[in-house]
């Protein structure tokens, strides 16, 4: 089994899903070398594509995915981390899962939930 | 709320999540059209890579997603569609969900379920 990163110009998207609940997590991206330490080490890292590095999730804030399984697409181009969330959050404003936000047919929106807790105190400002 | 469809050239990936049991079925893109048509008709759409063009998910076989909520995330950049799968399968192989496929720490694969249909016979061949 060889993942497709050559399709997407070397990323392929990775879903993490909390293991317990199937609750989505986030969605971020993994290059071939995120892909080979996530399986090594059995935590989640990805690549950043912002600051275009490998991105071992939790690094500076203490808060890892512990990759409890594994799933691969039927083309080979997206992955799903099934993940233990140490720190209970996984998005960088606190919040659970990063997908806090519900859109209605109408196009407004509305927040789900509260974050839990206060990424001032976590993270540095560089790491926003 | 607008989606940042500029940051990935256009196109952002959708997760269609069952709406019931939070099961993730596939993965797939959408562009602006893509996202407007799904808000305005229900339904998922979707925008096909391989195809260049729309992809009104069911069209052909009329297996359909119902879009029962939305949800987007932090960044803008990545959307749920929590989703009825009509006729129960949502990948073209005829698994219910595309993610069929458990990844072993070693690289190893075990395939975690049976095909719902034989996708020869839902599909014409064009359609692959």
């Amino acid at each position: 089994m060889k993942l497709d990163f050559e399709k997407s110009g070397g990323l392929i998207p990775a879903i993490a899903q909390d293991y317990v609940t199937g609750e989505v997590l986030m969605l971020a991206y993994i290059n071939e070398e995120a892909w080979n330490e996530t399986l090594s080490s059995g935590r989640a890292v990805y690549y950043s594509r912002s600051r275009n590095k490998l991105w071992r999730k939790g690094e500076e804030s203490g808060n890892v995915q512990l990759v409890k399984e594994i799933r691969v697409d039927c083309d080979l181009d997206t992955v799903i981390f099934m993940v233990e969330q140490i720190g209970g959050a996984a998005c960088h404003t606190g919040h659970r899962s990063c997908f806090y936000t519900a859109v209605n047919p109408d196009g407004s929106t509305k927040e789900l939930s509260e974050p839990l807790f206060d990424p001032e105190k976590v993270y540095s400002k560089a790491h926003r």
